[in-house]
């Protein structure tokens, strides 16, 4: 199932009202998508509401608003490498911030203390139930679904200072969309990324130096992962450049696509 | 004024609710203390409910709940040198996720995969009002108070791990309180971590290598601040284990002291 969160556009009674819901239809062919709402967070309950929008008449929104967000570095290796880098002995994990989130609808404000923002296309996982110390055998169970995210990073920041906050965690530093499938087997997927329609990075999700179960339980091993939490998994070879006024896409196949454009902070 | 999160204990007719107040009365003599709770939300409205506490009837909580804690390290230079490293050129910021907050009545956990978890005595400012790209001149508009903090760290994972997700973000590892301090100039505080009574940091907050407003200006360059944010400050010198058992102090002048039992995590 495909569950995104969303604002109904000007014209309807229910203009500005923000819900989840379920979407149908074909995403290759926008117009026959139709949005479901949810009367409240899938998370807690899939009950229908019975209205249904067409997409033309809503706004997609990130499809989660997390608690935390934690990332992991150089979890593929061809990645590793081109940036000069080694994959690590332990996952490098790392914070994104809650206000750095914004959905597919949404544009990633280039920020003026960089000169080398970069894209980075990332699974996403959303996880659906408290977990600690998960053991690997159950992590399945407190995951709810996938999305696409793009880990954008301001690489002179990152290589200027030692820890990322900055550099990783400035303002729309982390679209998240467009929806979270909740289906879906996460092991093989392919991942891509184009800028203005251009090849950039390409990988699959089976070249990860650690799974998203590993990940999972490194992590839960440390801090207690709270539904609606993000994981990201790391991001396949072919980083490079955004400039103001591109279009970066971020596609898992089996998802959608998640698509932002790059403006001048205002 | 002091503002303090609680819950009402046992044997009330309010027992489990929680609230903030106002706390009056004496530090150094806890029985003269008063909390007279408040009906909202202290950021919002200063709102006295007319209902008040002696502290041996309620539970002190974590004074503030924040959506983000953004920490800063290597901000006194005699800590920097006490582990080998650098003051660095530009300061060295890191997150802490909320799921790692307590209070001053709860433990720190010890986390099993780490044999070297030390205290940092830390001044923790506490934001009032949500503050974007905030000017220098402009910083204190957006400050709510003041408190003691703990950036209890994994020493040993911090040593392994590239980045600091789990070294310094695991469950447990950032005790606030007693109270949010909201009238206190921070300029020149005295500071000190006390383990088992035996004094072990001892620092002054003008010995910080960038002062507060310049902390909050180079953050909020790259991230939205939210009101409840919360900024550690850095650590002075003489950090140093705990163990399970212990019982670990951090005083700040002006402030009061946050003490923690360490205990096996459960």
């Amino acid at each position: 199932m495909r569950i995104a969160r969303f604002s109904v556009r000007e014209g309807s009674p229910a203009a500005g009202s923000v819900s989840f819901g379920v979407v149908e239809g074909d995403p290759s062919q926008p117009e026959s998508l139709v949005v479901h709402a949810l009367a409240g967070h899938p998370i807690v309950s899939m009950q229908l509401t019975g209205e249904s929008y067409r997409l033309q008449d809503i706004r997609l929104l990130a499809p989660i608003l997390p608690n935390k967000i934690v990332a992991v570095g150089r979890n593929y290796a061809a990645h590793a490498a081109e940036l000069g880098n080694e994959v690590p002995d332990v996952p490098l994990t790392f914070f994104k911030p809650s206000t750095a989130v914004i959905g597919p609808t949404e544009a990633i404000a280039y920020p003026p203390f960089s000169s080398d923002v970069q894209h980075e296309a990332e699974l996403a996982v959303v996880i659906g139930r408290m977990g600690r110390e998960v053991p690997l055998e159950r992590v399945e169970e407190i995951i709810f679904g996938y999305t696409c995210a793009n880990d954008v990073t301001a690489r002179d920041v990152q290589q200027r200072e030692g820890q990322w906050a900055r550099a990783k965690g400035f303002d729309t530093s982390c679209p998240l969309g467009p929806w979270v499938e909740t289906e879906l087997d996460p092991s093989d997927l392919a991942i891509t990324c184009t800028v203005n329609g251009e090849l950039k990075q390409t990988g699959r999700t089976s070249l990860m130096v650690r799974s998203i179960a590993e990940l999972i339980v490194h992590i839960s091993e440390a801090m207690t992962l709270l539904p609606g939490d993000v994981i990201l998994t790391g991001t396949p070879a072919g980083v490079g450049p955004l400039n103001v006024g591109d279009e970066v896409a971020v596609s898992i196949e089996g998802i959608g696509t998640l698509t932002n454009r790059v403006i001048k902070r205002g």
